[in-house]
């Protein structure tokens, strides 16, 4: 058995966060590339089965990785929603 | 130039997702064994000395990064409000 201090555990739970934030700086930098292309084809900011596709995908994956799939849900409409925004500011700048 | 489809981006956006979810689901590996860790030791599952560092870190780490300190923050309040829940559950059951 391999006894861990609550130190130990917390210096890896923010080196996991160290990457989510990495993965999400990334995320944001292909999303307002995806934001220009739309912009300058005149697509809306919002693809509700894009979305919608995003969703289903991520609660499978998920639950084939032991996360709550509603956890996973609620992380992506938020980061979705702020997605949407800067699509339109980006619409709105072009 | 490169020239990038909507397409091509949107894969690029399912693969950080996918890294997102795994990053995720690991996160909540270690958080549960501070569960037990914690319920074992009688601590209580909120912390909230913890939580304001871990805010301050992660805000911090977005500005250098380039992503919207405020959305870190809201995503990390999401996840943290699912690892309490965690950790009263654990300390229920231990």
């Amino acid at each position: 058995m391999v006894v861990e201090s609550l130190e130990d555990l917390r210096k890896s739970i923010d080196n996991i966060d160290n990457a989510i934030v990495a993965m999400l700086a990334e995320r944001f930098k292909v999303t307002n590339r995806v934001g220009y292309l739309k912009a300058s084809h005149g697509l809306p900011a919002k693809d509700g089965d894009r979305e919608a596709l995003q969703h289903a995908r991520i609660q499978e994956l998920s639950r084939q990785y032991g996360l709550d799939p509603e956890l996973a849900s609620c992380v992506l409409d938020q980061v979705i929603s702020k997605v949407v925004v800067n699509h339109e500011q980006i619409a709105k700048a072009i």
